[in-house]
């Protein structure tokens, strides 16, 4: 048998411990696959009793400096988070010549083009199936899965916490902030959940993902971005009238004049598999010419799922590592040296659809106004729900607007914001119909 | 830029000719991706008029051995089906030095061993992502993306056809009759469609999944099978009052006795997603131990989509046919030498849950004479419904059993079917709850 590929990691927190139980508790099925041992012989960790119970019998370091310069380490996995440190160190390793598998998405949609150009240049591979989507292996079902397609776009639910929430608000009837506390309760979120919730998490991963599907450079500050915090349970509760889900979504979308790329609350058909997908699960929906549409799901996060991707990145490179750098599945999907600059949309040159929620004074005439300023825009109204509400002095107008031009619709939103019978800001959300795109079209 | 790979491809219906339009129409794309060209070369086809329209300018034989005779070839895409001429032409072709390609399950599933010692022993690969679940890229994710995991089970919707009919006899009403019609009428079926609502289609797939999951010997012969046709409208409306749809599932488990590999309608949960895949789409779902459950959604059949995972591994053996063997994904995800021949058990030894529909005279006591009969082989009823039928001679009593070992209900139906209240023949579906296995347990 081969000689064992030397695995040294980087941060002991649920996923290092995720990844120590994995490779011990699964050598030998492991080793069954690969044919040579991944043999972990080295970690660093700040707080040595987070290693207890764990059976590690190798070197331990407190100084993550140790493993780049240690010159036994074949890969060097990064689960410690951050983008500073783990940035030079990322850099350090690569240029040691050392494999690197990363669960890190902010580190890569930050600064993904500098890490995957190092990495070009020093031969060696950056592996980073544990930075979308936890245990499912969309990365590669993206970059190898799909190659014989060109992608049209790709709509994911990829933040668990985010997700937790909205099934909660839309399941108990709760408020965001009756459903955040009981993430935080569970361990779903963090004690500050804004990465999370504002939409953030979400972004580098949608990120990355337009990368690996379209050939694009990593494009985070392009990436638009809006959270959940402002959703109401009544908007949740309209959706379900009109026959859809809230959820939020990533999409990354090519179209002929570039590629949209955004994250935000989402109105998706509730009898589409995506809107079945609840609590801290995650699943990636792709539209190809060839395979039509695919879905991808599976746990988002937690330490045994990430680290079943990170091993799943380990006999990748044990594969891998002997190969010539040019046989090897690029680190974007496609050949670094024809990765194409398609123009990133700003979000008013989107086509999409929406749903409007206009609070306005309860009298005869108000919705042949907002029809009226939608109409000058070109945009056509596909669904409505106007409540009675015997007695009050303004009621809920509740528009759902066929696909149009984002900035359009910015126009038309202005004017009827500054009629003197709308009573207070108008809230408008994005609707996604995720209807599959013709083949070859 | 390096050469390209010259492949060929013996068979022109509809996957052959996806084949071809996608080899031709991504054809940036994918050189994009690999860094090489995939140039098709040489096909073989029976009737040259099914490549008009295709824009194929290579050579074109209507003898497939000249291709396998064509020393240009580096890869072979067989698509033509069937297992004798096949297989012959697959053994000759890999004798002679080429990769395979195929989308071939009936002969892989029959004929596998024999394959895949021989492309081991030839130092060449056999591809087989295309035959199972067409587009679904399943055997890369289960072979590759889980390669962490202790795989517990897979349990898949893998025929289109079934999954149609089923949707429709649920969705409208239909008879079985009524649905099959229809999905010839369409396409879905073909003229004789035993193969897919007899179960044989899906035995074959759910055989190569399980040799992947676990690291066995592809095992057809020792794969349960039973179809669709018995089913009735009314086991279908009895199963959705008691919350559960039926659907025709491939099932692979791994238990400390054995390995149960079994194909048959199937009552699963109605609110799990796997119930919501309608129509032609097909799903796997795989619970592992450390990525917990996943599952992989999309196109089971058709032209492109088949072509689509056909492309994906002709671009993995773009990228491993230079690295030495040993470091290439092995063909059934574990080496060749650590395959390990687990007993496959028979079908009375597998541990399910039932669906018992009894006809009976519609009398006190039955249902007590019933439960006694059950209770004695260590049986218990988990939900029953009972229909009054006011003059009914007879009328259904409809069970669910919690999970048993199936020799031990065989011999209490045997009990139940000889009671003289015993109208007809029982009616007894499998019932599987897909309920996520411990980690590491």
């Amino acid at each position: 048998m081969a000689d064992p590929v030397r695995v040294g990691m980087v941060g002991m927190g649920t996923v290092g411990q995720g990844t120590v139980r994995v490779l011990s508790q699964n050598a030998a099925e492991i080793t069954r696959r690969v044919g040579r041992e991944l043999r972990l012989v080295h970690v660093c960790v700040r707080t040595p009793s987070r290693l207890e119970n764990l059976g590690f019998a190798g070197r331990v370091s407190t100084d993550p400096w140790a493993l780049v310069g240690d010159p036994e380490l074949d890969v060097l996995v990064e689960v410690m988070g951050g983008t500073d440190l783990a940035r030079e160190l990322l850099l350090a390793a690569i240029a040691a010549g050392k494999h690197v598998v990363t669960a890190n998405k902010a580190l890569l949609a930050e600064h993904g083009e500098e890490i995957f150009a190092a990495a070009q240049r020093h031969g060696v591979m950056v592996a980073f199936e544990a930075a979308v989507a936890g245990a499912i292996p969309i990365i590669k079902a993206v970059r190898e899965g799909l190659a014989g397609n060109r992608i049209h776009w790709v709509a994911g639910i990829i933040n668990g916490t985010s997700n937790y929430i909205l099934s909660q608000m839309f399941r108990e009837g709760w408020s965001f902030a009756e459903a955040l506390a009981k993430a935080q309760e569970l361990g779903y979120a963090e004690a500050d959940p804004s990465l999370d919730v504002d939409g953030g998490d979400a972004a580098h991963k949608i990120t990355l993902m337009a990368s690996i599907a379209f050939g694009i450079p990593v494009s985070f500050a392009h990436c638009h971005v809006e959270g959940i915090r402002q959703l109401q349970g009544v908007d949740v509760a309209f959706a379900a009238e009109l026959g859809y889900r809230i959820k939020l979504l990533g999409v990354a979308r090519r179209r002929s004049q570039g590629v949209e790329l955004r994250v935000h609350p989402t109105l998706i058909p509730a009898d589409h598999l995506l809107a079945h997908v609840e609590g801290p699960f995650n699943a990636i929906l792709v539209d190809s010419d060839a395979a039509g549409q695919s879905l991808y799901y599976g746990r988002g996060a937690g330490g045994d799922p990430t680290a079943s991707a990170i091993v799943a990145d380990l006999v990748d490179v044990a594969r891998t590592m002997t190969a010539d750098p040019c046989h090897r599945v690029p680190h974007l999907a496609f050949q670094a040296d024809a990765l194409e600059p398609l123009p990133l949309l700003p979000i008013s040159e989107i086509q999409c659809a929406y749903y409007l929620r206009i609070q306005a004074e309860n009298r005869p005439g108000v919705l042949a106004q907002v029809a009226t300023l939608l109409a000058e825009q070109g945009i056509s109204i596909e669904a409505l729900v106007q409540k009675e509400i015997p007695g009050a002095a303004t009621v809920p107008i509740v528009l759902l607007l066929q696909q149009c031009r984002e900035g359009d619709l910015d126009v038309a939103l202005q004017r009827i914001q500054a009629l003197r019978v709308v009573a207070e800001p108008i809230l408008r959300l994005r609707v996604e119909n995720l209807r599959e795109e013709e083949s070859f079209s």
